[in-house]
């Protein structure tokens, strides 16, 4: 749950501050499993994903430094979350990440790329 | 697809004008079944819930007359469109309505009566 | 996966014999939990849930005798799904059951009522 | 919801005319976002889909000009439905697109490819 | 995410240690909107549920005081997460709450009943 | 629904026997369609599917000889069963295989690769 504003006529009265409910999910792609026969320990990218995503929980996005001058638009947000995770991970893992945000039942918005550091 | 604004400090950023997406289930309760063994024609249900919702799509609710004065919470919405179908469907059928507005995939409301005119 | 016909005016195109996919879900309701903190032994429930439907699965519910001259609707075999549960749980369960039959994304019909062999 | 006959023998009891309740969605695939930073303006992807989907609303596809002669599978219809949208599209959008649609809850059939005029 | 053991012979290999995952929803259910045309400020409701689930994420319901002695099936769980709730709502709540934990997209287990302190 | 261990200390209290609930998805990719205008007979894909996973069921899979020495992660056994299905496919299908392993709500795994026999 965040708040935004939007400024930009593109998206209508979303130009003015609102509040967004994602749900987020992270999917983890790579050619081949681990030793235990796994693509990354579910814990890890759980704490990965909560360490990323818990400053933004509850935030006005138009305050916060690294959204400066930005459009936070979901596709924005989804890119944003990738190079975080992809940050946090790329030591451990080095397949490709799907960042999906789902805005409502019938909207969502994703970034698929490889991990960086 | 609606615009409205929710003017309590209870609604936090959603006090001035936002946009909302929702996804309208209709759920229509019978003791009995009809002669066909159904409780209602599924293509009677579809063309009344599209005959209510059809005035509120991609409007702005604050400039309907219907709504002027009003909290359009999504509770308050359920309500209005439980009245409005239950006085197109109330002729044909007398059991309980329940009307269910998902917000987003965590956030939804709903409201349950008896249909009547 | 069953195929039936639905010979009354109201189901249109239904008339005809035609597929249709149903995905099956049995609710229990309790007031009490037994002493292993449970409705149901969910392993039970499957077993009969499973013994219910494999009779139906891949037929012709035209050509079942238990269904001569009666109209299939999804709210009329909520019914009798509702029935082959109950009386087979009826000897160690006394709540209330749900079967509720999934058409497809946005039409469902369920049968709720106490469980009586 | 649209009714239709699939006649070919694979197709069992679907050879005869029967109904069907699709949901469709859209995804819009880009490498690079706009200067919105959104992939594509989603209340114009709405309008578009409307304006493809509303012409086969409730209709008979055996009785439709543009499918005389195919076998009007879900598979065909993802295509079809793709090559109306990419049409509508072509103009400001040069990415890829993804079309689905559910049959039921266990059932869908996506088309995904260039948008092309 | 939680770890427990299960330990009577009805539930099989669950009667050693391992994990689950649940979805946690609640339901509020109320005769009356407030003056803000809610059932319950939604923020407050995130909140409660929240300050009630973080004592028990990551955690061996074996090891926590409170469950000494119990079957923390998802039944008991349900029943237990609706206790906690309940006695922190009912200051500003008087309806009814369900407590919904999904364990799998197929199995399930909910409490309902009125709020109480 | 079936019961492994996951011996390796990465699994936690997975490590010991415990039981599992895999909802199975397959979705098949093909460039072509065939002469029927699909990808495949969806009640050949569901005997195929049907008679791979039904010698799992309820099986404990640490005493099936197929997995002696394996660990038997969601990742495994997607891909697993991404083998047995294309071994039986293999004949009729020659375009790409997608098997989705849905543990919980919020947990899945997948496999995806070209069918080979």
């Amino acid at each position: 749950m965040i708040a935004h504003s939007l400024p930009s006529p593109t998206f209508g009265p979303a130009q003015q501050l609102h509040g967004a409910t994602y749900v987020v999910d992270a999917t983890f792609f790579s050619k081949e499993l681990d030793q235990d026969n796994i693509v990354l320990d579910i814990g890890l990218a759980h704490e990965i994903l909560k360490s990323v995503l818990d400053p933004l929980r509850y935030q006005n996005l138009d305050h916060l430094p690294q959204f400066e001058g930005k459009l936070t638009s979901t596709e924005f947000l989804a890119h944003y979350i990738h190079q975080q995770i992809s940050a946090k991970v790329a030591e451990t893992f080095s397949g490709s990440l799907k960042v999906t945000l789902g805005e409502s039942h019938v909207a969502w918005a994703a970034y698929e790329g490889p991990v960086s550091a």
